[in-house]
C-alpha cells in the first residue's frame, strides 16, 4: 500500500506547520497564560520518540506479572530513571494475594472426547512468542479452585439480558456449566452472573466474530487473534470492591490482619477458565437443543446451539494462592509555591505477559513526559505544585498495587491531592478523555494546543470530526468513568478528581492479555512511530502543568452541571420506556399474542405479566441541580484577574476539596467502597459506567424502595456539594 | 423435544372447536351472505390433505423443468385430472427460448489453483437426491454465453449500495470477475448492475450467513443448505420485461416472429453462474486488498477481503439455446349467471428440479381446491361466474407460460376477467397475503373465516399477533405486490386486479431452486401435514367463491385509498431526508470531516459534494387524492341490498374494469411493459416492490426533471381513475 504510505508521510510534514492559537486558557492570568504556554512549547520540544522505543524493548522483553523477578526488576529500573531525572523516589510494595495456576484441565467427556490444548503457539517473526514456560499459563486470576462436570449451555455473552433469551426458550442452567463469549460485559460479570444463576462451571472463549478471523487477518500476518490465543484476565468481584481480595478497604501491609481466603467475597463463587476459540469449537459444535439466536451466531463455522448438553465437560482448576509483593514506584518533585498540593500522575507497570501495549506503551509516555519536565526543572523551571509520578504494580490482578496505596495513604490524599490523571495502554489515532467533568473545559483547551501527529489539525479537531461523521455532535466531551484502570481508587473511592486518557482507534489487534501482546506486534499494528506516545505524553504533561502552575485551579462547574443535568433526564426518561414497555407487554400478553406468535413445534415458554413501573418523586435531585444551576453562574462570574494571591490561595484550598463533596462516606448499596455519587462501574457491567449509580442501578433492579431511598441520598449529596461552593463563593 | 410435540397436539385439537362469527360478508346481501358462508363450509369439509401429500410425490418424483418429458407428463396429468372433476380442459402451449448448459467452467488460476465442483452431492434417506445426470445442473438460464478470465473483486450483494461502498474504498470493478452473495436483492440484478459497472464476468455464491450452517443444521441433518447446495434460478432480466426473450410483448406462438438472440435486451451482458460456498470459499480466502466492511462480512471461517485479486478466476460458460415447448393447462367451468365474468386462479407447475416446495406445494393445494369445487358444482351449486384455473409451466426461468398467455389473451383478459389470484410454493406458519388493495378488506374477510391449524384462532388473528409482537400495528394488510411469480403479467401488464397468497414463516430451508426441494426434505421441514397446504386451498377457495358469487364485487377504496396515501407521504418523506442527508454530508465535506476522521494508512476517497436536492409539486397527486377521497366515501355510501339486480350488473361491469384504471398505456420509463402506476417491481430490486414507481424510481435516481413529469402522469392516471368511480356513484 505504498500509496498510502506517501500520503502518511505528507500529512505528517503537514502537522508539522501546525500552530497554536495564542488563547486565554482557564486558571491563569493573562500574563502566566503566556508564560504557561511557552513552558508547554518548551516541555513539548523535548519529547523523543526513540525514548519511547527504546524502553518498551527494555520492559517488555520478558513477562512481567506481580511477583516475578522481571517486575521487580522493571520497577527498580523506573525507579533509577526518575531518580536520574530529578525525582525524590521510593517503593513502596504491598503484600497482595495471588493466584497462580497448577492445574487446569478442560476436556470434553461426551457425547465425543476432546482435551482442550490451552496453549497459544509460538509464531515466526516473533521471539517472544517462544519463550515457552516464562509465558504465564492462560487462566483468569481470583477464579475459585474447582472440579467441576456437567452438561455444557452457550450463554451467548453471560449478561443480564441472555439469561432473559434463555428463560424465553425455557432453559435453566442449574448445575451445569456455560459457556459464554468474551465482550459484551467486562468479564468477571459473566461467573458472577452463572453463579448467581445457579451453574457450578464457567468457560470464557474469544469469538472469532468479535475478536479473530472476522475482524481481520490473524497473527501473524495480520493483527487479530489466531485460533490459539487466549485473552487471560482477573475475574475478581471488582464491582463489589477491588485491591487485594483479603484487606478490603485497607492496605495490605506486611502485617495487615487478612481474611481468611474462603471468607473473600470478591473470589468467584466458581471455577472460570478462558479458551481459544480453537478450543471452544468442538465443546460448541457438540451442543444440541434450540439453534441459538441469531444475535448469538459467532464466526466459527457451525450451527451454534444453546444446549443444554449432550456435551458434557470436565472442569479442572487448581491454583497456588501466595501472597506477593506488588512494587509501586513513586517518584515525587516537591512544588515551588505550593509544596501541599500534588498533582498526580499515574500508570501501571505490570504487564500478564510482555505487555508491549498494556501497559509498557503507556508506561513509556508517562516516562518521557517526566524525564522532559525534570529537564525543564534542571533548568530552573519547577512546578509550582507538587508533581507525584506512580508507576503501579499488580494492575492486572484487580487494581490491586494502586488500591493499597490509595488505601494506605487515603487521609493525606484527600487532604493534599488535587488531581490523578491516568494512562494506560496506548495506539494510534484519536484521543479518548474521561474523567471528572469539572476538568472538561480544561481538558478541551489542551486539546486545541496539541497537534495530531497524521493530520494538519489538533488532536481535539480530529476527535471531534470522528464523532461527527459517527453522527455525534460537535462538542468536545469527556466520557464517565466507570473502571478497568488505576483512576478507580482515587476517584470512586478517595473522591479525587481524576481523568484517564489515551489514544486509539486506528491501530488494531486481538493481543490484548495474550502472550502475542509484544514489540513486535506493537511496531506492526498499533503506533509504529510511538508518535501517538509522544502526543500523550505531551497532551497529559500538558495537562499536569496547568493543574501544576494554575493562579487558580481550573475547575469549572457549568458544564459539569449539564453534564450530570443530561444523567438525570436520561434515567428519567428512562423510567418512563420501562414503564410503557412494560403495559405494552402486559397488554400483549392479556391478548395472548406471543403464543399465538410462537411456532408450536419450538420450545416456548410462555412470557408473564410485569409488575407495573411506579411513579418515582424525581423532586428532590430536580430541585437540587436548578439550585445548583445558580450557584455555579454565580462562580463562573468570578474573575480571577481581580483577586488577590490570597484569595486566590484560599479559593484553591477549597476548590480542591470539591469531588470529594460528590461522595458519601457510607457509599453505594451493597458496596460500600465505591464512595462516588456520580461515577461508578455498573454492578452488572463491570467496566462499563453508571451514571448517579445509585438511582439508575435501583431502577434498573426494578428496586423502587431502594430507588426513591437513593434519590434522596444523591440529593442530599449534592446539597453538601452547593454548600461547598456557595461558600466559595462567599470567598471571592 | 416430546414435550412441545404435545403442545402442538393439544393446539391442533383445540382448533378443531374454532368457530366462524357468521358476519356480513362485503358484497353479498344478508340472505346470499348466509348461504356463501354455509356453500364455504361444504367446501371447506371436502378439502383432504391426503390429496395434498399423494399428489406431490407424484408431481415431484423426477425432475421437471420447462420442455422436459417429466414436465409434459405433469401438464398432461392435471388436465386430467381436472377434467374428471368437471371442467372444461385444455393445453395451450408457447414456444419459448430456453438455455440448457452445455459448457461450465470455472477455475481459480492464481495465485493458487482451484477448479470448482458445481455438483450437489447426495444424501442419505433423500433418493431424488441421487438421480445424478437427471438433475438439471446448477446454473443461471438466460446468462449470455462467455468465456472470461479477470481479477476477482468481492461485492458483497452487488447492489447500487454495495458499489458507493468500494466506490469509497476507490475500488473500480471495470475489466473485473464479481463474486456476490445471494439475497439482497433478485438475483438478475447482480449481474445487471455489475456489467453496468464494466465487470465482465458475476459469480453468484449462497453464503452460510444468509442461506447455510449458520441459520441451523443442515440438509440431511437439518434444513438448511449444506456445503454443495447450489440455487438456480433465471437473470433474465425481468424488470424491463418477463416472459419469453426473443416475443416481447407479444405470445410466442409457433409462428410468432422473433427477435434476434443476440438483440434480445433481457439476456444479461455478462456470464454469471452459481455456485456453493464449498466452491466460493478458496476464491474469497484467496482475496486480498482491504478488509471487507463489517456489514459484508459472511460465514465463511475466513477473513473477507475485497479485493481486486490477486485471486484470478477463468469463467466458461456455453449453453444450447432452443426453443421448447411450454405447456399451460387451463380449465374452466363455467359461471351460471354471469359467464362472461371469469374469476382465475394459477400456479405454476414447472420447477428447476424436483420442486416439492416450489411450486408442487402450491400446485397440490390449488388442485385440492379446484377438486372440492367442482365436487359441489356436481351437486349443483355452481359458481355464478365462471372460474378459471391454470397451471403455468416455464415460470422459473422467467414468469414465461403465463406471461405469454395473458399476452396472447390480453384484450379477452380486459374485457371479462375480475381478477386473478395466484399461489406458488407454500409452508408452515402464517398467511401471508399481497395485491390489489381494493381487495384487502374482503381477503381481510375470509382471512378472519379460516382457522389457523395450530391455533384455536383464526389465520387473521394468528398473522396479526406475529405482527404485533414483531411491534407491528394490528391492521390486517396486504403486502404490495413486486414481481417473482405469476400475477405480474396480470396487474403489472393487463391491470387486472391481482392477489398472491401462501402461508409460511415456521417451516425453514435451504433447498430453494436446489436438487433439495424434494418431497423428503418437504414432509420433514415444510408443512409434515399438509395442514398449511388445506388452509391454502380453503383460503384461495373461499376468495375465489366470494368473487364468484358476490351479488356486487367485493371492491373496496378507502382501504386503498389510504395505503396510495400512504405511498405518496412516504416518498415525500424520503425526498426531505434526501434533501437533508445531501445537506449535513456537504456541510461535512466542507469542513474536511471525513478526511480528518480518516485513517491515512488505509485506502480512502475523499467524498464529493452532492448536487442539492431540489423541492419538487407533489401538488398534482396531493389534489388528486384529496378528489378521489370524495369519490370514495361517496361509493361508500351505496347499500347494495337497496339496488335492483339489473343495477348490480351495470355496476359490476364497471367495478371490474376499476383496476385497469389505475394503469397506463405507456407504461413506466424504459420498461413500457410494466402499465401500473401503483405497483412494479424495483429496477434495481427485482422482486422487491416500488409502489408508485414512476415518481419513487426517478426521485431515487435523482431524475428531478422525470420525477415531475411522473407526478404529473400518475395524476392524470388517478384522474381517470377518478372519472370511472364518479361514473359509478352516478349509476347507484
Amino acid at each position: 500500500m505504498i500509496r498510502y504510505f506517501f500520503i502518511t508521510l505528507f500529512t505528517f510534514s503537514l502537522s508539522m506547520t501546525f500552530t497554536v492559537a495564542q488563547e486565554a486558557i482557564t486558571g491563569f492570568v493573562t500574563e502566566n497564560a503566556k508564560k504557561q504556554l511557552t513552558l508547554e512549547k518548551a516541555f513539548e520540544a523535548k519529547l523523543s520518540a526513540d525514548n519511547l522505543d527504546q524502553w518498551m524493548q527494555l520492559m517488555s522483553a520478558e513477562p512481567h506479572w506481580v511477583g516475578t523477578e522481571y517486575g521487580e526488576k522493571n520497577a527498580k529500573w523506573i525507579e533509577k530513571q526518575f531518580k536520574s531525572w530529578g525525582y525524590e523516589t521510593k517503593i513502596e510494595t504491598y503484600h497482595v494475594l495471588f493466584p497462580y495456576p497448577k492445574i487446569r484441565v478442560l476436556e470434553m467427556t461426551g457425547p465425543t472426547e476432546y482435551k482442550a490444548k490451552l496453549t497459544a503457539v509460538p509464531v515466526e517473526g516473533d521471539e517472544f512468542t517462544a519463550q515457552g514456560d516464562a509465558l504465564l499459563p492462560s487462566y483468569n486470576a481470583f477464579s475459585t479452585d474447582g472440579d467441576v462436570e456437567a452438561e455444557l449451555v452457550f450463554v451467548n455473552y453471560g449478561i443480564p439480558k441472555d439469561y432473559e433469551e434463555l428463560e424465553k426458550l425455557g432453559i435453566d442452567v442449574k448445575g451445569k456449566i456455560v459457556i459464554a463469549k468474551y465482550q459484551g460485559s467486562w468479564r468477571g460479570i459473566k461467573p458472577k452472573l452463572a453463579a448467581e444463576k445457579g451453574a457450578i462451571g464457567c468457560i470464557i472463549y474469544s469469538d472469532p466474530q468479535d475478536d479473530g478471523y472476522v475482524r481481520g487477518d490473524v497473527y501473524p500476518k495480520g493483527a487479530f487473534k489466531n485460533k490459539t490465543g487466549v485473552q487471560r484476565g482477573s475475574v475478581m468481584d471488582m464491582p463489589t470492591y477491588p485491591g487485594d481480595v483479603l484487606t478490603p478497604g485497607y492496605a495490605a501491609t506486611e502485617d495487615a490482619q487478612r481474611l481468611d481466603r474462603k471468607d473473600a467475597p470478591t473470589i468467584t463463587k466458581i471455577p472460570v477458565l478462558p479458551i481459544s476459540y480453537e478450543d471452544a469449537q468442538p465443546l460448541l459444535a457438540a451442543l444440541e437443543g434450540p439453534v441459538a439466536p441469531n444475535s448469538w451466531k459467532g464466526g466459527l463455522p457451525i450451527t451454534y446451539h444453546v444446549g443444554p448438553g449432550p456435551a458434557k465437560v470436565h472442569l479442572k482448576l487448581e491454583f497456588d494462592w501466595q501472597l506477593k509483593p506488588a512494587h509501586n514506584v513513586i517518584a515525587i518533585m516537591k512544588g515551588t509555591d505550593y509544596p501541599d498540593q500534588w498533582i498526580m500522575r499515574g500508570n501501571h507497570h505490570d504487564a500478564w505477559v510482555h505487555g508491549a501495549n498494556d501497559p509498557v506503551s503507556g508506561m513509556v509516555a508517562l516516562m518521557e513526559e517526566a524525564r522532559a519536565i525534570g529537564e525543564l526543572a534542571k533548568k530552573g523551571q519547577k512546578p509550582k505544585r507538587t508533581l507525584v509520578y506512580a508507576a503501579w504494580d499488580a494492575e492486572e490482578p484487580g487494581l490491586i498495587g494502586s488500591t493499597e496505596w490509595v488505601e494506605d495513604h487515603k487521609a493525606e490524599l484527600q487532604q493534599k491531592l488535587v488531581a490523578y490523571i491516568n494512562t494506560d495502554g496506548n495506539g494510534r489515532g484519536f484521543l479518548g478523555a474521561g474523567g471528572s467533568h469539572s476538568l472538561q473545559k480544561m481538558v478541551g483547551e489542551v486539546a486545541n494546543a496539541v497537534a495530531d501527529p497524521q493530520r494538519s489539525v489538533s488532536i481535539r479537531e480530529r476527535r471531534m470530526a470522528l464523532d461527527q461523521v459517527r453522527g455525534g455532535n460537535d462538542k468536545f466531551e469527556l466520557y464517565a468513568l466507570g473502571s478497568g484502570s488505576d483512576y478507580t481508587p482515587f476517584i470512586q473511592h478517595a473522591g479525587i478528581a481524576a481523568l484517564n486518557l489515551g489514544f486509539g482507534g486506528e491501530n488494531s489487534g486481538g493481543e490484548y492479555h495474550t502472550i502475542y501482546d509484544t514489540y513486535p506486534h506493537y511496531k506492526r499494528f498499533k503506533d509504529p512511530g510511538f508518535a501517538y506516545g509522544v502526543a500523550l505524553a505531551n497532551t497529559a504533561g500538558r495537562i499536569t502543568l496547568r493543574l501544576a502552575n494554575a493562579d487558580v485551579l481550573p475547575f469549572e462547574f457549568e458544564q459539569w452541571h449539564s453534564t450530570v443535568s443530561g444523567y438525570l433526564d436520561e434515567i428519567m426518561k428512562n423510567t418512563e420506556s420501562m414503564r410503557s414497555d412494560v403495559e405494552k407487554h402486559n397488554s400483549m400478553v392479556d391478548k395472548n399474542l406471543f403464543e399465538l406468535a410462537a411456532d408450536p413445534t419450538k420450545p416456548f415458554k410462555k412470557p408473564e405479566k410485569k409488575d407495573a413501573v411506579p411513579y418515582l418523586d424525581f423532586s428532590a435531585l430536580q430541585n437540587i441541580m436548578a439550585e445548583l444551576n445558580s450557584s455555579i453562574s454565580e462562580f463562573s462570574k468570578t474573575d480571577i484577574s481581580k483577586l488577590s494571591v490570597q484569595k486566590r490561595n484560599d479559593l484553591n484550598k477549597k476548590l480542591m476539596m470539591a469531588e470529594h463533596k460528590l461522595t458519601s462516606e457510607t457509599g453505594l448499596p451493597r458496596r460500600s467502597w465505591y464512595k462516588h455519587q456520580i461515577y461508578a462501574p455498573g454492578f452488572y457491567t463491570g467496566y462499563g459506567v453508571k451514571t448517579l449509580p445509585g438511582v439508575r442501578e435501583a431502577i434498573e433492579q426494578k428496586n423502587w424502595q431502594e430507588a426513591q431511598e437513593q434519590i434522596s441520598k444523591v440529593a442530599g449529596t449534592l446539597g453538601e456539594f452547593k454548600k461547598h461552593l456557595d461558600k466559595i463563593n462567599t470567598m471571592r
